[in-house]
């Protein structure tokens, strides 16, 4: 379970400062790395650690490269890479392809795959996963153990589904008929593109009546909802526990933070990128930074917070009044 | 896969204007709709895409049933129907049962069922789901593949459980010892009544000494957590990532928005309406609409409003102190 | 499915006050017990109840010994514990053991164990549960059907996980690539201590580098997701629907309350107790109480809130130059 540092400039290219036969055992941060294993430097404000960390060699921008070669102890074997942080990413790949992490093709025995469902013979279906009529999984798409997908839904290729993902569930459609529910049942399936990564438990649910569409290169966290009827544009990211409800139209490039919560029948632009714990209540049309949430404190502090907030409009009124007797040019 | 709309008024009732031979061969909402497919009007501020609409045909109630057949290019089948809305779920059951989608009755091979369980000979058991001792599937009953019902735990008639749904795991329960917790086993199980739909990775815990209880014709859509002991009253209905703390005693005919939280012990009436993201801290014993979020804004302006909300209380104390030099007469 | 109350004392200790030879059929809340059923007194709240229960038995401190022996109807049979909460769990422990409710050890046939992976032979491992190479489970742990135990990942002793948790999916570490996003894979594990419980369809995500690390005694309740290489401190406990991002380190002893949220890279000292619905976005270091949600209340005062809301800080700028108006000697 070893590299040397020639063989991976080999691979992936950069500059190469240093023996070429420097011996790689592992890969680490910083902070922690010793003289076998491979860092990185990413974030600047770490650009300090350059100077005495422990890693046997250190992947670094071209700006860090003098730095990196100029360490404490005397060493400072580097790699300079255009985009650090993509080649850190690049070799975590060779690492995991060198050791034999790469999922095996083909269905496994234990999973149920129902007839009329096409799976490309490069995928892999895990353990224990469903598969309904009707349903495509791309090429090289990787699902991992115990996930399902419904009824003619699709995959592109090189997805990859974390266990325990449900594709297809029915969209939460209902139509109330004297005081209960009358099931309006979900005619649509989904339809996801290529470089789809869908987390652990996180649920997509079909269409009304139209599809639920997630484009290429879109990654979904864990325990996401998606509700029926959304699109999310490609390359959107959203962090764990985000709440999509239905017919969303979320636009490319977005990002969404951890338990931000999206509300329904909304259009959300490019480039758009909302905080965590944020709820989006409106269409937002312009691409920026979005947030929403209440500030933590020691919970005495929030307790009179939290009484003044609940009559917040009367303290405006009550400013408005005071203001009537500022003397007249002082006013707003 | 193709329906006449007269056939669809013989099954379902309601006056077709129009037709009786057309031939539909889909639905779709009305922008969208091509003139071979079935659409609706249940949203009147819709209503003008009546005159746009290339819908072959459209169910529409009484009022809109003259503007559907003023359609601009001539054409303008309509189905005037007493609840649109109602009719139109009817028509997605109808067109899903006639084109095969009905559950296959019957045990799924690679479902697992525990010795003393009983499921009902029409029931449909999904594959890979799990059924554990002393447990009762209703009739006509759907679980979808990889759903566990744990030991003890009974569903009604009728019910849908969608994937990966855990009904029947260990509430959440433990006494202190020593700075450690020592577990409280839940003795409970799991109680559902009839025409219950549980969601994609839902899970309903049991009960520590009582069972918790959903009661007919609740509706809850996916990743929702439901404490042990609590109870929901008839048709009470709760939308994606809502969680529901232990012992809380729910109303029937609520709704719950996306990532409602409701806390333990709590008691709430009937036909009480809570938004999206909006936390109940207390007992609400008034029917009525209860909201509580923070208002999303551009990041820059959320944190101006962030840094004033951490001592607001303070503001409320100075506008106080203002108003003490009001003139007298103006002082509230 | 009967205990004789001496046979608990017996068994647990505590000091009986009353017949030994009292059949117990059940256990049961002190409003709800009836004359064969064992009861307890945690909540000093609730200890009027004592004089109107119509429990067999009932569970109490010493401080309420007495009360519980004077009941309006002659009887009061009583347990007299140091500490009736843990008291009761054991009682619980040993209803559940004596009425087979044990998991039962070793591997179910239809569960999925890598070549490679170690299962103790006193674990039990449910139906249709995953287990990849590498991974380990320790001694008279126990997972319940439907559960993930990721390559490599490790439990220790006498853990409990409820069905459909995912331990070990891929943390979500992506590079930026003109656009896109590059996956980082996640070489790291999952590492879990002993008497660790972890609810249903709860997500531990492994490690980018090093591993994800769970300490012993840590409680996990249903549809919580933990981020990669987060730490958590011993006998920390976490209610559903909370969310940890990556790389947060939390201490021991803490708790966090249902659809709390704590965001990435934080540290949280020992002690710490987060409010329900509060969202940490700073590290802290005090233990303490810790709250922010925006509280509830009808949907008309919200709205006039909310509208204030969106600019509050304009409100305390008003009031600053309102300030300016006041005689000078009551400046702040």
């Amino acid at each position: 379970m070893t590299l040397r540092t020639g063989a991976i400039v080999q691979a992936l290219g950069g500059q190469l400062h240093g023996d070429p036969d420097r011996l790689i055992t592992g890969l680490a941060p910083l902070e922690r790395a010793r003289s076998s294993e491979l860092s990185f430097l990413v974030n600047p404000r770490l650009a300090p650690l350059l100077g005495t960390t422990q890693a046997g060699c250190v992947i670094v921008g071209a700006d860090q490269s003098a730095a990196a070669r100029q360490r404490s102890d005397g060493a400072g074997d580097c790699i300079v890479a255009d985009n650090p942080h993509l080649y850190f990413a690049r070799v975590t790949q060779m690492w995991k392809r060198l050791h034999g992490g790469a999922a095996q093709r083909g269905i496994h025995p234990s999973a149920v795959v129902e007839e009329g469902a096409f799976v490309d013979p490069t995928a892999s279906v895990g353990a224990l996963c469903f598969i309904g009529r009707g349903a495509r999984i791309g090429a090289d798409t990787v699902l991992k153990p115990r996930v399902t997908v419904g009824e003619d839904c699709t995959l592109g290729a090189r997805c990859i589904v974390q266990s325990g993902a449900v594709i297809g569930g029915d969209g939460f459609g209902f139509a109330p008929r004297d005081g209960a529910w009358e099931k309006i049942e979900q005619l649509g399936a989904v339809r996801i593109g290529d470089d789809v990564e869908i987390g652990a438990n996180t649920c997509i649910d079909r269409g009304a009546l139209d599809d639920t569409v997630i484009e290429d290169g879109v990654k979904l966290d864990n325990l996401i909802q998606i509700g029926h009827n959304t699109h999310i544009g490609k390359h959107t990211a959203m962090a764990g526990c985000v709440g999509v409800a239905g017919s969303a139209r979320i636009g490319a490039h977005c990002t969404v933070g951890g338990a931000g919560m999206i509300l329904g029948h909304l259009t959300i632009a490019d480039h758009v990128h909302i905080s965590s714990a944020s709820i989006v209540t409106r269409s937002i049309h312009k691409p920026g930074h979005y947030t929403g949430f209440f500030p933590i404190a020691e919970n005495g502090e929030w307790e009179k917070n939290a009484a003044t907030l609940k009559q917040i409009y009367r303290l405006r009124d009550r400013v408005k009044h005071l203001e009537e007797f500022l003397p007249e040019q002082d006013q707003e």
